[in-house]
This record gives structure tokens, C-alpha cells and sequence, in this order.
């Protein structure tokens, strides 16, 4: 169910979005505080530096979000930031009012066991100024999540048209090669996940360029995000790894770390 | 100012263009019709295709298109299809009706002189998956598009990551290299503009890849696309052409092939 709530009733008719012209955060909310906040608003602030997008006022846009979670309740609340002025025309209008608006969603259901993944074919385009950052370009990730429905898998990887490895259509991607975990740099694809970020000093994690090959010889693979934490992989195209994953380590880690964020430890 | 009409009334606030997963056209309407309809048509069902979006009914969008121009003049028609479905998760939803919209905006003011174009520092990315599509995800465009503003420029052209041009920020780009008008492909990058596909056969055009220094040293230079038709480029950087340019000798013959048209012969 959508509830959504904004500095503004609704969006006009003729906004930004035509154009995809605009940036998002989803965070995971428990008991109703969202406590990577911070990290988020940080990422959003850094992709509106990059588009040149004004930011609203965090601590308005912090007020929402208490309201919409004013029963101290989990789930997930979205953040949508889009620029301000009328659709026609790709010029932005430097001087229009950004649009924003935080919506409350359910958590999604507890992942029942290891991930199967698909390679996806859609590639990611290598494009350094918007790497990194959360925008709302994603006809890629729509185009990989209809051939992970067809492949009825949970999720899909994602590789640039060069084979590098970028990441999952909803995440990041670690593997642990060796006795080291590592994860595709996002500096000219992909997304600079919040719980990438979270991991990367805790795990003393590698930011390494990974082809399918390596990721397929790992010993062990996960996919994470800041609303469902770590998910151990336990099948990509046809090869399978063995429960329970030394991902489990990591999302171990990870929980201890960061209590406040009642990350389910292990499959149910 | 803005004047919308579709099948429904309001496109609901968390639909799928948070992810730009959309199509979209702008055609010239002159006394009240769209005389290149069916060759926008034709590339909004490729896109429609690719996409995997639904089509709406293409009568009822004639129906709402002479609605919006009942009074027979001027102007310009945007149909947007987006696809149906919520704005959470990426997946798409196979069995959304898509929405789409009709709205009628104003003719460009017509183009005083030959257009100063600048060259973008913002690339587009290589992605033959959407390469040739109109779609809403223009994250590139929008950026290229304020780098033009920011240096006093019309348009601007945009090169891929490997250095090939691709086309202006809205239109496509011709050049005359020796006795031959040429066009970079679109198959990897870039817009198949209903401009471009016209032009092809009538110039006798050929399809190929350009660099940066073969526009800079081509005799003439025009950016064209369904609104304004041929526009011949006087400024390029710093590399200038003088007028007349030999692009008006294509704008008349796209003008004599396409009569109901109305496209400006050349500057005023």
C-alpha cells in the first residue's frame, strides 16, 4: 500500500520525471527510525551536487518521515528528489524548486533460503557521471529484473559491455576470493550502495574489478542492500554453492555492528 | 502552457517513470495534423518492443490527438507511454495496462540564425540494448543540456566514452564530407530521429561513424530533428562555417519531399 507524503500535495502533471531526472534513497526503517538516515541523506546530497539538483531541507524532510512512521513501526520509507520545472525540453531550469517526497512501503518478506541468481544479458552502460550515484535512469534494472522473472530467479548480476562485473539489479555484489571479500568499484557503473559503504571497513572488504569468471570461482557470494542487508547467493547460472555460506560470517559482522538495524541473521 | 488529455485522468503519483520506464514522441502539428505520425508511431512500437510496454490503441491516441488540435493550428504533440505497474521494485509488471498521455505544447521560436554549438563534456553512454529508442531515461541529455547553457550555445554535440559523436542533445547530426552528407549510426548509442530516418534516402546519407576532428573538418554541418527540421550549424567550439550554409540545400529538399511539413527553408 502506498502512503505518501510530500511538501507539496502532489506532483504536476508535467514534472522531471519524464526524463528520469532525479535521484532516490530507500531505507530501511525499524521500530520507526530509519538509522543509516545519515548515510543515505549523504549519498542524496552528493548525487544533487552532481545534477545540480537543490536539496530540500533535511530536517523538513526528517519530520515526514517521523510522521509517516508515527505508530514506531518497520518497514521501508522512500525518498524521491526530482527536479523542479516543466518536462518539455531537456534543459534544466536552474532556478525551480526540486520536487520531493517520502513514501512508506512494507518490508519485503524474509528471503526463505540462498539467493539463485541469473547473469543477466542487459549490460550496464559505463557511464562515469552518474556512476555511484542513486538516479532515477533504470530502464537497465527493469530490462535484468524481467530476465530474472523469466529466469525465475531471485535476482540477477549484471556485467558492463567490457565483462566486468557491476553488480545486482537491487544491490551490490561482494565475493570472497581467497580469504579476502571483494566488491566491483562504482566508479563508472553501478551504485554506491549504503550497505556497501557500511561493509567495506568492516570486512576489510576489496573494491576490485571482477570479471564472471572470478565471481563464479569464489568461495563464497553475497548480495546486500540497506533494506535487506546480506543475502547469501546460493546459486548463480549453474553453479552452486553449499549452505550455510561464509556469507553468514559477514551478515554476522554486519548485525553486531549495527543492532539498530534488526537485520535477520540467517535464513529462515 | 500546458494542455494534457489521455485515457485517463491523472497518472497515479508512484508510477513507473521514477525509473524513467517510459517511451516517449514530439511531433510537429501543422494546421492540426501530425503528418509524420506513422513514422513516430513506427518507433514508439520498436521501443514499445524492447521494452516489452504494451501499445495503446492507436486510434483512440488519434482520437485524443484531434481533440487537442481541434483548432486546426500550429503546435507541438508529446505522447508519453509509460508502463503501467507501482514504482516499487524494478520488476515489471507483465500485466499493467501502460498509461499514456497526449499533451500539446507551442512551436519552438523560430531559429533567428545558424545555431552555436557547443561540445559536451557529458558522454553518452554506450547501451545497444536502448540505443535508437526514445526512451525517459535522459540523465545525459539533461547534463549535457546545462553544460550548453552554461557556455551561451544552442545545442550541443555529444560523443560516446570511446570518442565517436553521436548526435546533439536533441536531434540528430549530419555532416558533408566531401560530396557526401553523413550521419553517425544509432545502434549502440543515440536517437533514431524520425528527422534522420527521413533524411537518409533523400540525401542519400550515409550511415557512419564520425570522430570529433572529421565534424570539425566536414564543409557543412546541421542538427535536425521532426520539430524544427534541418538546422545548419555556424559555430561548432571554435570551428565556424560561413552562410549560406549547403544545409539549406538539404532543408529544401526536405521541404519540397515533405510540403505539409511547414519546416522554415532557412534563417530569418
Amino acid at each position: 500500500m502506498f502512503q505518501g507524503h510530500a511538501a507539496i500535495d502532489r506532483f504536476p502533471d508535467d514534472n522531471r520525471l519524464v526524463y528520469g531526472d532525479g535521484l532516490f534513497e530507500t531505507l530501511r526503517v525499524i521500530g520507526g527510525i530509519a538509522p543509516w538516515w545519515d548515510a543515505h541523506w549523504s549519498r542524496l546530497a552528493r548525487g544533487a551536487r552532481r545534477l545540480r539538483l537543490p536539496l530540500p531541507d533535511e530536517g523538513q524532510a526528517q519530520d515526514v518521515a517521523r510522521e509517516l512512521f508515527g505508530d514506531r513501526t518497520d518497514g521501508v520509507l522512500k525518498l524521491l528528489l526530482v527536479r523542479g520545472g516543466e518536462g518539455r525540453g531537456y534543459a534544466p531550469d536552474a532556478e525551480a524548486a526540486p520536487l520531493w517526497r517520502l513514501s512508506r512501503h512494507c518490508l519485503p518478506a524474509r528471503q526463505a533460503s540462498g539467493l539463485r541468481v541469473h547473469w543477466c544479458q542487459t549490460p550496464v552502460a559505463i557511464q562515469p557521471m552518474l556512476a555511484g550515484l542513486k538516479h532515477c535512469n533504470r530502464l537497465e534494472q527493469v530490462l535484468a529484473r524481467a530476465e530474472c522473472a523469466a529466469a525465475q530467479a531471485d535476482e540477477g548480476l549484471m556485467c558492463d559491455g567490457e565483462g566486468a562485473v557491476i553488480g545486482a539489479t537491487a544491490g551490490n555484489v561482494f565475493a570472497l576470493c581467497g580469504d579476502a571479500w571483494c566488491t566491483p568499484p562504482v566508479d563508472r557503473a553501478g551504485v554506491a550502495g549504503v550497505c556497501r559503504t557500511q561493509l567495506l571497513p568492516l570486512l576489510g572488504a576489496r573494491d576490485l574489478h571482477l570479471s564472471r569468471d572470478q565471481i563464479e570461482a569464489a568461495d563464497a557470494v553475497f548480495i546486500c542492500n540497506a533494506v535487506r542487508g546480506i543475502l547469501p547467493v546460493t546459486r548463480l547460472g549453474t553453479r552452486t554453492w553449499p549452505e550455510p555460506s561464509p556469507a553468514l560470517g559477514a551478515a554476522r559482522l554486519l548485525a553486531r555492528a549495527h543492532p539498530d538495524m534488526a537485520f535477520d541473521l540467517e535464513p529462515s
